[in-house]
């Protein structure tokens, strides 16, 4: 069973779970026009990136990509060397001879494309035998509790939920309809998660957040009574940690996307529709508006507010209060720009150092 | 069973295990004199923060915070402006008309009382028919082994211990009385926690050391024989990793608080009382001495050693030995208040920068 | 069962698997030759470092180290002072009086050395009756499937592969012969271990990339297809995440080691032997050539392309493209040694400017 070379026929991903479909049914299921070109209407069996796609697969080109978390968007010679079978093309750029499907938006015609040939598993409903369910605990009937699960007295899973399997629900957990938690989630007691969740495998909510007072001898727990409220549609990394609440709650707003190994803090309050890049790291008490973005391992000290829309560079470190709407970067963050400028600014000035020593 | 708005019950925390009690009991409890307000005697039902306290709730007013983990302390407006019914007040502060308890050390109080309110759960004794316990394991009859735990031959688990579920105890690990592990912590083989710890969900202690030695083909794994030994009193977050040593042992000193996501290589010693905030990096054989603090993200490279009480900001970067009491910052880290003129020097000169390609 | 003082057994760390052997069969077993010392020939029990190795040890000494990741070798004045009963050493150094083993690579050496004493635990074959195995799983008669574990439709473990307690194995799932899966590790549906792997416990592979597009409204997923490939001999450590590609192949290459809680996002691509220390950040897409090694902490932006044999210095923050064999450090990165002397100036413009703020 060694893996290399070849390739496994699992290097492929996933296989689609529905066979392939001519290009005009793709049309109307996309409800986009459809521009024939050379050769056979082809049979689409999903959707690859241009460089990848062959005659079966369909691609998209999104000049500039889809936004903020879109870098590293294909250019145009990447369209024009495409084998891919269907493409998808906004508005106004053409690519004669080929079939095309006419999209003012064609990432998310993709994405919705690709949903019809992946769809989401439905539950298993019911609860596997290896699972052990607390005799007060309530599991609506349609939801799936995997081998593994244990669930305490007082928690609740709403319809349609899937615990895919050793999933941890602490006393009174509640877990919204349709909800996803993988393999591994830990949701300690009293933690409230919303519908339409996706908690990916090791996560943990609810332990105790990092409280002491020193008592003269040793750091005392500051009993951490609150609990973490993660609204509807929230999607959470694997690996990371959501403390509780010291009172209260710590609170992921509706529609928000936390990636891996995340650390947040007790008393967090995040809006609606942020997004926190892989290993960022909030310290305890920060809040953060609707619709704000942390790039990679940045960091916040405690108690501090960022407000709605602010953009943060990966790396930074956030030692003050953030406006509304701000683009910030560096250690101490401050504005964007000016930490670009600065850099160079640096790089000049180590350039020149570097030419006098060279020219005594 | 859609979670905004409104908010669900649960937001507001973990009820209280006890019923409201007035206020002259709540003195005697914590020994200190009650100083009597405007209207009847309060019934209080637990602890909240001086802003979110209401008539039921006793608060706390901590002039500066209760030390270098505290702050975002509240200020005397806060005060002023609390509806608790009963203040936690520290001499020389008085607040007219409210009801006050008189301390010293109002939040080491207050701690204390929400503990009362909130008691710890006492351990289900017994192992559940869903742990897996080999033959050779010894457990204390007094101890909880919860659901889909599994404990090899040889482990060791105290009086009154909590394996609550799905914890991995390897051969011949021992785990001291009254120590808490949460669910899906592993103790590989060998490693030894001391009594009255509490390991959060997911934490990893034991894994290999991350030592190689290489052949001309490949890095060969040095095998790491060595074990975690985790003293008395110690508190490890969620998700967090500590290596096993390659000999002797990874040590980490008695009432340590050790925050989650945090890595610890192989062969680290750490004293007495450390703190380590969230996402903490401490390459092979690091040492510290007790007392000492580091703050969120920082890291150390290997070998080095910290001496007692030092203080390290957050996301500093340790490139060389710290003498003991010293308080550093920066990457590569150095003497904080060097490194904060060094910052304010920087923006300076930025700042001069801008103004001369403003004005040529 | 109080662990301090006086220090448990295990603090010695795990006991050997053999009994102690005369110096002479070690010597016959490592093919080098012995060096008679004063006194009788030692029985030799196990390797220890030099500073703790007693008369029933092996210890060695390597000058230099072995490696770029063999920081802290002990100097001579360690070697001389060692109590250890047998010493491996290089030609050309001597220790008179002193039991000696000769041999060009001493730490190699010591490691065959300490395999031999403690050697990896065969398997348990068979599944243990508290694994859950579906139907359609295929799990090779020799391979061992430890309590808890969950193995779904269609996955395959090979000839005597372990997994140890609690791993999940989502469908599809291919995992190579003599694999070892420790407690708590999760591959998601589709993900190829190859042979002679090892992952450590709680680390997730296979776990949505993170990937959205935004529809005006929401954050929408797009569906992550892709898979991850691990290509034989790597291991990974514990609490580590890699996600699944967004089509195709997250690849980690053969003989890489990659330490505890790294984040590797989607797509990314690694060639043979790469190291990734512990909590380093790879954003998507990132690709990195054979033999690159990346210090502690270290993060990659999106998209970006690292060559063979590149060198980074931990904490750095990757903006761009690396070439072939480079040594970069700083955020953003550039060269090594322009990093180190970007720094003494800063270091010495800081000096200067104190200087004149104490010297009006």
């Amino acid at each position: 069973m060694s893996l290399t070379p070849p390739d496994p026929p699992s290097a492929a991903g996933l296989p689609p779970a529905r066979p392939p479909v001519p290009a005009s049914e793709i049309a109307r299921l996309l409800d986009a026009p459809l521009e024939p070109g050379e050769g056979p209407e082809p049979a689409i069996a999903g959707v690859r990136e241009l460089r990848s796609a062959g005659p079966e697969q369909a691609a998209f080109y999104q000049p500039g990509g889809a936004g903020p978390l879109d870098r590293g968007a294909p250019g145009e010679e990447e369209l024009a060397a495409s084998r891919a079978g269907l493409v998808l093309l906004p508005p106004g750029i053409e690519l004669p001879g080929r079939w095309i499907l006419r999209t003012p938006a064609p990432q998310l015609a993709a994405a919705r494309l690709q949903e019809w040939f992946h769809p989401e598993p439905s539950p298993r409903a019911g609860i596997h035998p290896a699972a052990v369910v607390a005799a007060g605990a309530r599991v609506h009937p349609s939801a799936e509790i995997g081998p593994g699960c244990v669930i305490e007295d007082g928690a609740e899973v709403g319809e349609e939920a899937r615990l895919v399997a050793r999933v941890y629900l602490g006393e009174g957990v509640r877990v919204g309809a349709r909800t996803v938690l993988h393999a591994g989630v830990v949701l300690e007691r009293g933690v409230c998660v919303g519908s339409d969740c996706r908690i990916h495998a090791n996560a943990v909510l609810g332990a105790d957040g990092f409280g002491y007072v020193f008592d003269g001898e040793r750091h005392r727990r500051f009993p951490q009574t609150g609990t973490v409220v993660v609204e509807d549609d929230v999607e959470i990394g694997a690996g990371t940690c959501i403390d509780r609440a010291t009172f209260g709650a710590t609170r992921i707003g509706a529609g928000s996307r936390i990636d891996n190994l995340v650390q947040i803090g007790h008393n967090c309050v995040l809006g609606r529709r942020v997004i926190l890049c892989g290993q960022v790291g909030l310290a305890g008490s920060t809040q953060i508006g609707d619709d704000s973005i942390l790039g990679g391992k940045a960091g916040t000290g405690g108690h501090l507010t960022l407000g709605r829309g602010v953009q943060v560079a990966a790396l930074s470190g956030i030692a003050a209060d953030v406006p509304d709407g701000s683009r910030i970067a560096g250690a101490p963050a401050w504005d964007l720009e000016k930490e670009l400028r600065a850099r160079a600014l640096w790089r000049r000035m180590v350039r020149d150092a570097e030419r006098r020593r060279r020219e005594p």
